[in-house]
């Protein structure tokens, strides 16, 4: 499947068939998601897989009961990370084992200056902005490895962090339910290019 | 190329060669840019393309005087759409184009009705995040058609807007910088999948 056929192909799906994506794929998608690019590449987010229905079923009622929810293989919750400095901190250990240790602690400390008058709210809303192209990813991997997803951002973030246990730092910003349609994609409705390219 | 060549292949290119990608190319590139997902398909977003060596000249220092911004083919600058309301209400003509005008008038008043009490600085970050799908397509797109691609936020948002004369609900949020690779790309360095699916 070329790119465009990807890109044209995915769909929000509204329901799911219940069927279990095999875990080679998942580990597949859950690779395309790995390598998705971010700022200064501190990947400033965690994803909380969920695929059993015992949790399925207590974020339901926190989702706007949406299909998706109860009817998908695995719910993926896209968290971002407001805690941008021990993020970078990671990626410090990270870097060092690519080129010398010294090297990386200058490139990193470069991140720590940029972002050590942020505020909390500055850096969730940065992390959040990233955690879309991972999410971006997702859905396009999902369809270019022959299953279905849909992007989800109606639910309650506060309750899934007290449902699933999260630290502060680790904000639910949006879900990207994943498995097989059980619904039909309608033709995609899209502004001009003249009305968005200028 | 599969998808997962595409996204390993895709990298934050620090220099290109200044060759001009052809047009056709780029207007592929901006049909992929128009389809991708947002949230109620709202689609909060405009990009602004340079291609003009003096706007870019004018751009350069306030982007750090980073070579991408001279050296690209064509500059896609990401704005979000903090006018949620004016978006919501272009959508709902849109709309009724392919369903009934009651139909579409109902589904957009269920939006409106969503973002009634929302502030224009919660609109403008939503409205970032979407754009932050829409340039994963840019970078993927690129890869995909044969170029390269930097996604930068390395700018000043309010020289950028001034240079550009942007109305104030169309923010610049990410660049794109597109053009042929005169740098190598450098393995990708990524944090263990423990490290981030829990």
């Amino acid at each position: 499947m070329d790119f465009k056929q990807i890109v044209m192909g995915r769909y929000a799906t509204k329901k799911f068939d219940g069927r279990k994506i095999p875990q080679d794929k998942v580990d597949e998608l859950f690779e395309l998601i790995l390598c998705a690019p971010s700022s200064w590449n501190i990947q400033p987010w965690k994803i909380k897989v969920i695929n059993d229905e015992e949790t399925k079923k207590k974020l339901a009622p926190v989702s706007w009961d949406q299909p998706q929810i109860t009817t998908c293989s695995h719910l993926l919750v896209f968290c971002a990370d407001s805690d941008v400095m021990s993020c970078i901190n990671r990626l410090e250990k990270l870097m060092a084992k690519n080129m010398s240790v010294q090297k990386a602690k200058e490139m990193t400390d470069m991140m720590r200056g940029a972002f050590k008058n942020s505020t909390e709210e500055y850096c969730l809303a940065w992390a959040q902005r990233q955690t879309y192209l991972a999410l971006e990813n997702a859905l396009l991997g999902a369809k270019a490895l022959g299953f279905d997803s849909c992007p989800m951002e109606g639910f309650s973030g506060e309750e899934y962090s007290k449902i699933l246990k999260l630290p502060k730092n680790i904000v639910p910003t949006a879900l990207c339910a994943i498995g097989f349609a059980a619904d039909t994609p309608q033709p995609k409705v899209r502004f001009d290019k003249k009305d968005i390219f200028f």
